[in-house]
């Protein structure tokens, strides 16, 4: 059950072998490039594609060799975890990575991909996977969502909606993105009511071919319930120009409450990832562009910041928000009894840094005493490594154990209890939340 | 020792007999009506009362079956384990609560509670509380305490004081209870000076009927130490209206300043829970008013908002203020540095959400190691759940031994030294702290 | 290898004998004094010196007595352990100190001071340290250093350049300090570009004593790039009287920035110590001044905070600024994953009061899945507590190798990996971090 991730729908609908070791494993994964940069390793080296998307050093081989000598640095990590797991159960490496073995796992890998068995299908079907999620944006035409559908294959890839690219006036090319909408749906996207009406029309495509959620990633939790007259001109402002300082939190604040409106009518689950202070290096981004593991965490408000949502929203027993934290100060504080008592609201899994064994139990640890079980969304692996959903799941469950364990031992818990627990935690509460 | 918590003394001084299940268990306990109504069941069909006192769907036994028939949602709660011991060791349950035994339940409890044994009284000394203390306002006139007093019986039900209606603006009321502080007091609690002795001749009440406490619930920690004209001024723009935004945090924060210098004077225990953001669910506090479940923590700042209080104060060896946090995040980083410097300072057990294993394990391993034991305050119950006492204790002191045991096995202290400090930790801290 | 500490140069250049256990053990220890003071002690009974260096009440074996009768108060706290390590191992007691074995503890440390094994250099070499630095202002002539590196004596013993008195205008005397520090370098230092190559000159001078590192101990962790107009008119105010509110914290962000250019020419490591409200006790600071253990944690914003520094230098691999916390929330949120990104940046281990079993054990398990174990700096002891260093780094071992059997016992990684790690983590990565 995997609800909610970046996996690459063009995989499953074209069905081609992946190339190599170095375009799997390390080109896509920031946590992987972002932890040999930091040891002085150049992107470059990496074969880490720059913003224009040029390689100048394209060598798979090297870039691979690169890593396998610095593994080390791995040591401890989760992407050593689910490297070493898809190693050894997806390909069968016997051995340890290092820089004696670099060149006999890149044959070996290049190898296996050649075969039937490793192309995108088969290992969705090996991998025992029920529904995947993928998410794409509102101008997205989801051609290889309708191919996979039309293809007559029994795979459940679905999409889901994250309209950051037109509701985040700071998102890359956000006018052109609004222009683009205008295209796609045949309105004016300059104008508020049409914009809105836009992205209703959107969202019902994208139910149409699967979706059963959004997402929302914004650099805060802040929401905005603003009246329709000051929305319009706030809205009026961000499109044509003259927005003055705040403006854009303002209307991305304001569009997640408009977001849970539209769920509320059209039963979308809604997702907030907030909190990231994205491309946090000027540099990198400046040269190679977004995502390149230079996004880092900062203070969430869920407090204050999700007021004006729940105020308009928070007691409506047909609407379901699953709210994530990169801040785990916020679990005790926060997270834990606002999912406690409003009951639109669910808390999702760890997420990015903390999707780790001891990031994993500081948060069943830190919420289940106050939200209990059953005000949690289940696990998610929010991954673009498509080779590492089962290591993400089976590391969600091992934690779950070790957490139920804990409970079972110290006689907080029945050992019944424990046992109808870890089938919600590991299937049920994910599907039941994602409506699946 | 119970030297801090909600219990109606009215129980005591009255020494009725209790009513049903849900009037213990659910009704006036938050945390069981919140976790249920995040799961979508009405606070209605549990029959909380609504904001005018009216229970428009009042059937004790059916909300009795949605606790029952949704107990899972319980599961890892200390909600469970406080029911679960009480259910067990006062009612002698052997089954567990669930759809199937909830009449079984509900009519045991009754039958129960109609006998003497289960009488307010007789359950206290079966509880063998030593002390017990309840939590009034200074226009509390105490009538059920002077009943208790009078009644001849030896239980030792004692008052503490917590003036929030009269010295937080923003209390439902204000305006009322300065009038009824001037009644009670004859004196002209529209004037800053008059005010401040009533609320002198009200502690010393308190004191007279057995208080050794104050008791502060404000929305932060601020505190300031304003001049007499100031602060005359500011009472002014407060109690006679045209008060600014501001004025209610700038006076509240003064008042704290004022009553550690009347506990200077008249050796009150001060006690500070601060940091709960009350009443966040807007339209459950319309409809059903203060204490539903919706108060959720936020950030603390000890380190500036105490200082003022400290600067004036905090080197006083006769003068003891116990701080609590709804905050996790302070507690090695501030209550402990603080704590283990002024003089005045001490920490109160982990409170609220907090008041839970997982909670009471991480406030111990975060503070014992810069604030060391001896400047903790011991354990306090802080419940309405009268019932509830002797499992709060009891989990209170496994928490306790836990911890302990933890720092013998890795021979970080000795184990007589521990064996002092289980009894330090379960009763003497409490009774030094609060002074019984 | 203690890379940094505030051991007193004197001692090893001198190598005169210590005087006696509260000269040793009480008075430059904060962290025993505060404990006491938080429990009603005097800092007069306990001869600490007041600002102006008088001790009223001068009885080091009447304050050793105050340390031994409420010795119970460390329970579970680091100081115990220091000093029952010290005592067992260095002073060979076998009783645990009290107030019946005060007297025996205060004559039996006496008698080995005087003899020629508990003599400094001998204590180092016994201790078998390898480096050993301390930390100096750029106004001291570091003539102890000259000494010790005159004497012919084998002992590594090098120097920091903190330049706090010269670059922080709140820091006590620091228009004093600007005068010395020309008069030092025969140089203007209240013009701007002197006062920077005063700060060259000093730096190669440290250098040239051996020091490879600096450090800064700001009340932030803010950082700012000014031009060099905005730069040399904010010095002006500041040197020439007439700084507006926030000068001097731009002005301290503003020297960090300049201070890691020089880092990147000269190659000294940076340390940057941040988050320390210093002297929250008023009254103690205006009668004991600095040091006196009444410095409170703050939280730390290094998100926003250093970005300016890692804007200018964050990408050069040529410069290590090792960062510090006294916020334990900001370790997975906000600095593993910038020391997984950043290449200039490396965590120092837990600093102050988290210098402790729980917060070590915290720190290890909130970084390394994040940071890897390769952007740590291994362990340094920060301490001006001579005698306490083998304990400080025994301590660390200890949980080094708690946490790296957790991760063992539990499959996160292979024994031969941590055999590798713990030698990195209790030598090599210090050694390497400090250049040593």
């Amino acid at each position: 059950m995997s609800p909610h991730g970046h996996t690459d729908p063009r995989w499953f609908a074209g069905n081609e072998p992946f190339s190599d070791a170095t375009e799997m494993f390390i080109r896509p994964d920031h946590y992987v490039f972002r932890m040999l940069y930091s040891r002085g390793i150049p992107l470059e080296a990496l074969g880490v594609p720059r913003r224009d998307g040029s390689v100048p050093d394209d060598d798979p081989r090297k870039a691979w060799r690169f890593l396998a000598g610095n593994y080390h640095l791995f040591r401890g990590t989760p992407s050593a975890y689910w490297l070493n797991y898809v190693f050894r159960f997806v390909f069968g490496m016997e051995e340890q990575l290092s820089a004696e073995t670099a060149d006999h796992y890149y044959d070996t890998i290049a190898a296996a991909l050649s075969r039937d068995e490793f192309r995108p299908r088969a290992l969705f079907d090996r991998f025992n996977i029920e529904v995947l999620a993928t998410t794409e944006s509102p101008i997205d035409a989801l051609e290889h969502h309708r191919t996979i559908r039309d293809s007559g294959w029994g795979g459940r890839v679905i999409t889901a909606f994250r309209p950051d690219p037109v509701v985040d006036p700071d998102f890359d090319g956000f006018a052109q993105n609004l222009d683009a909408l205008s295209d796609v749906t045949g309105l004016d996207c300059r104008n508020y009511d049409e914009y809105l009406h836009a992205l209703r029309l959107r969202r019902e495509f994208f139910r149409s071919m699967g979706a059963t959620s959004t997402d929302h990633g914004h650099p805060t939790a802040a929401t905005a319930d603003l009246g329709s007259g000051d929305a319009r001109a706030l809205f009026d402002r961000i499109s044509g120009g003259g927005a003055s300082p705040g403006d854009a939190e303002l209307f991305r604040a304001h569009m997640l409450v408009v977001m849970a409106g539209m769920s509320l009518e059209d039963g979308l689950v809604m997702q907030i990832h907030p909190g990231s202070c994205r491309n946090h290096n000027t540099r990198v981004f400046e040269e190679y562009g977004r995502d390149k593991g230079a996004d880092i965490p900062t203070r969430t408000d869920y407090v204050n910041d999700l007021r004006p949502l729940l105020d308009r929203f928070g007691n409506e027993n047909d609407l379901t928000v699953i709210v994530f934290t990169l801040d785990e100060s916020s679990y005790s504080r926060e997270l834990a009894p606002l999912a406690g008592h409003y009951p639109i609201l669910k808390l999702g899994p760890p997420w990015w840094f903390h999707d780790s064994p001891e990031g994993m139990l500081r948060m069943r640890r830190a919420t289940h005493e106050t939200a209990g079980f059953y005000n949690l969304a289940g696990f998610n692996d929010d991954t673009r490594a498509f080779l590492s959903i089962p290591a993400r799941h089976d590391m969600a469950r091992r934690m779950d154990c070790v957490h139920l364990a804990e409970l079972v031992a110290s006689h907080r818990l029945d050992e019944d209890a424990a046992a109808e627990l870890i089938v919600d935690l590991s299937y049920k509460l994910a599907k039941d939340a994602y409506k699946l």
